[in-house]
């Protein structure tokens, strides 16, 4: 086979640095997530399809990776199908499971599925890949990480709060500064339903959203085009000019939907996120943007959505309220809120600002140079006592000449390297050099440990 | 959908606490696997078929879980093998991906696909799913984790005596009394030259491994049942009846095989090995095992398997050293060696003997009874306070009644639980109970952090 291996399109290798960065993204989520609490849990990668179809539209079924049933899978194939060539039909009659889409309707199977041994409110996090059939692109892949964090069985807007916290705990961590955007559908709805128009929340949101750009007069003549009347464009002016702190905003709403039990139950809400975090005292900037309609078809009330301020990219983390998660696997009623961290566009973000730690490496401390096989066991020795103080350290595993154990220390980027030789042997020490400055001194072990902590 | 939601056979969910222990291995594992040097990698979930076929035999072939392909993908089906529903020669037609299957197949086409990039010998580690449509059974699943460690471009055998003392510190770790068995691959081909059977090689491992049980007179007359001649049987003896120290059992071996240029390059290369970590000073019983063949026909020199002492348990890790890992995909003459630790079967045997940290625990360390807004308020500044500390806390986030709030902390097994209320607020203090012992303190915030640290 003289042909080079490759992958398939739109998955990724991830080499030693990038999986040391990466490490980095994934723990401090991690921790950050068991610091309020969260329990981490883990779905397999396969589900049924019976679990998967239908929970993401007609579009989402096409993007689902389905796994070939074992065996003779085409034994029990209608005729008819595969005369046909009906690739559509054929597909549950030849194929049971599908790689997960998503790390919500997996949660949903299992809260279902283990509610016996689940105490509610129940707060799950988990991070793992899911696979989408989506045509790649730059920034778009067919296996990426979702990190989503949620809690059920709890309508309480201190989980918002909470959320709203962790992701600026999460952003803090990282070093990159963040808006995080609220907003709520209630508002939306209440907003709709003032001007006469609850089919319009859309046109309305994207109409406030293009009001930088395009001006006033543009966005008011497009939703005339979108069909709102002249009393409905005149009702929304209030909303399509609001600016200000989050009071000014909030004062302008509450006169605009005084009349909507709905519009209030919405700004309600809002101020007590707001009054919450305002008295946690954040360091991201929180701001109310009634443009935000996120999973408008999914969520119920609070939607939120982070915008890394220092760097052009789209939202990277988001989330919301929702309603009966799990009301398609039977169990109706049943109420939550999360949050999902995107995880391939923070990498981006880490990228772009250079905000990794000094000390996310792949490599080991220090390295070892092999002289034969006597210096090499009085390495390894050493080395056991660095490795029991919790420094990584390695023997470079051939004699070979000096110059290509020291090309393999600059490839890896080891900090440091040891010599013990005939000498060092003989007077109990090691030789050690820093890789940066060249700078070598000559240490006891106890020195050694002191010098690599 | 009124029917329950399940998932797909001998896959599985991880709950809280068994993600904690999981963790708790995978983390373990990891960080000595830096602490030696290696590096981590990963690769996507699904490769080409054309990369994973041929590589397992004709069985792993069928074990593999393909993927079908996305839109038509009866387009272009030959029309014989759909009019004669050949399932098998179909496949590769309609699938062009399936899931990994182990993790060496995938790192042999990482090396070679990005073998410009990398400077050798290269030490890498990969923790990561694979999937086989194996038939599930207890203890077999069709998602599991494998924990490879490799070192390839490099025939040291430092890198065997880096393996060993890298299982050694491992299952130290964990508290895992093992022994760690090693056989040479040209040991055994030495004795199958000697007695004039090459052909016979598993035949006299399996019949060595039958010793304790059935006896010397069964194991002689199956030898000669498996067309083993007299003289040959004869040779074998000292083979059969081997036993004491290493050092006595490399006695014997070299008599043995002295005539055998293979058998004694076996016996060398064991000797070094066995010389270098006695030199290091293992915790685990280091044992030379004639009897052990595993991955005959892919391991040419060190062959090693690790059994848990005080468990009834197969094999826990296993690996060895192997010739020409990357050939099949083009790049002839990297040979290598390497270690798999089986983390199913160590979640098992840490389960059996619950071994633990104390600490392994999927709940915060403090929950904080939720008495309305304005304490839960109160609350969450202190939460904040311990989140800062390191302390993981939340607050129940409804003013639900007290014995539901407590039973929450009973259920996720929270060790303390922490009260503010009227009294509290007015005192700036916050009451600790620990739910172990029902102790109940006043303290201050500075004191609250100490109590919890």
């Amino acid at each position: 086979m003289a042909q080079k291996p490759s992958i398939p399109k739109g998955t990724r290798d991830f080499s030693p640095i990038e999986m040391a960065k990466r490490n980095y993204i994934f723990n401090t989520i991690k921790d950050v997530f068991g610091l309020y609490g969260f329990q981490q849990i883990e779905t397999p990668a396969m589900e049924n399809l019976s679990t998967l179809m239908g929970k993401y539209g007609e579009e989402g079924d096409k993007l689902l990776f389905k796994i070939l049933n074992s065996g003779d899978y085409l034994k029990d194939a209608p005729a008819e199908l595969m005369e046909q060539r009906d690739s559509l039909h054929l597909t549950n009659k030849i194929s049971e499971k599908g790689l997960r889409y998503d790390l919500t309707v997996p949660f949903a199977r299992f809260v279902v599925q283990h509610r016996n041994d689940l105490s509610m409110p129940f707060k799950r996090y988990q991070v793992q890949p899911v696979w989408r059939a989506d045509r790649p692109q730059r920034g778009r892949y067919r296996e990426f990480y979702q990190c989503d964090a949620d809690i059920v069985g709890s309508d309480s807007l201190f989980n918002e709060i909470e959320l709203v916290s962790m992701i600026d705990e999460v952003f803090k961590r990282f070093g990159v500064n963040i808006a995080i955007k609220l907003n709520n559908r209630k508002i939306l709805s209440g907003v709709a339903e003032i001007i006469g128009a609850p089919d319009k929340i859309v046109d309305i949101t994207v109409a406030i959203d293009k009001m930088d750009k395009i001006g006033i007069d543009n966005v008011n003549a497009e939703l005339r085009e979108k069909g709102l009347g002249d009393d409905a464009v005149a009702a929304l002016q209030p909303l399509l000019t609001l600016t200000g702190t989050n009071e000014e905003k909030m004062e302008v709403l509450r006169q605009l939907l005084s009349s909507s039990e709905e519009g209030m139950k919405g700004i309600e809400e809002m101020q007590f996120v707001l009054d919450g975090v305002a008295a946690l005292g954040l360091k991201s900037i929180v701001e109310l943007d009634v443009s935000l309609a996120r999973g408008l078809n999914y969520y119920t009330g609070t939607i939120l959505e982070v915008k890394a301020l220092d760097v052009e990219m789209g939202s990277i983390t988001g989330g919301g309220r929702y309603d009966n998660l799990t009301g398609v696997f039977g169990m109706p009623g049943l109420s939550g809120v999360g949050i999902s961290f995107g995880a391939d566009r923070i990498f981006d973000v880490l990228n772009t600002l250079d905000l990794y730690p000094a000390d996310t490496t792949a490599s080991a401390r220090v390295l070892f140079i092999n002289f034969g096989n006597r210096e090499a066991v009085e390495s390894l020795k050493r080395i056991k006592e660095l490795r029991a103080s919790g420094i990584s350290a390695e023997l470079y595993p051939d004699a070979a000449k000096m110059k290509k154990q020291m090309a393999y220390a600059n490839d890896r980027k080891v900090p440091f390297v040891a010599i013990i030789g005939e000498n060092e042997i003989a007077n109990n020490t090691v030789t050690l050099k820093d890789m940066a400055t060249g700078e070598q001194q000559s240490l006891t072990t106890a020195q050694l440990i002191e010098a690599l902590r």
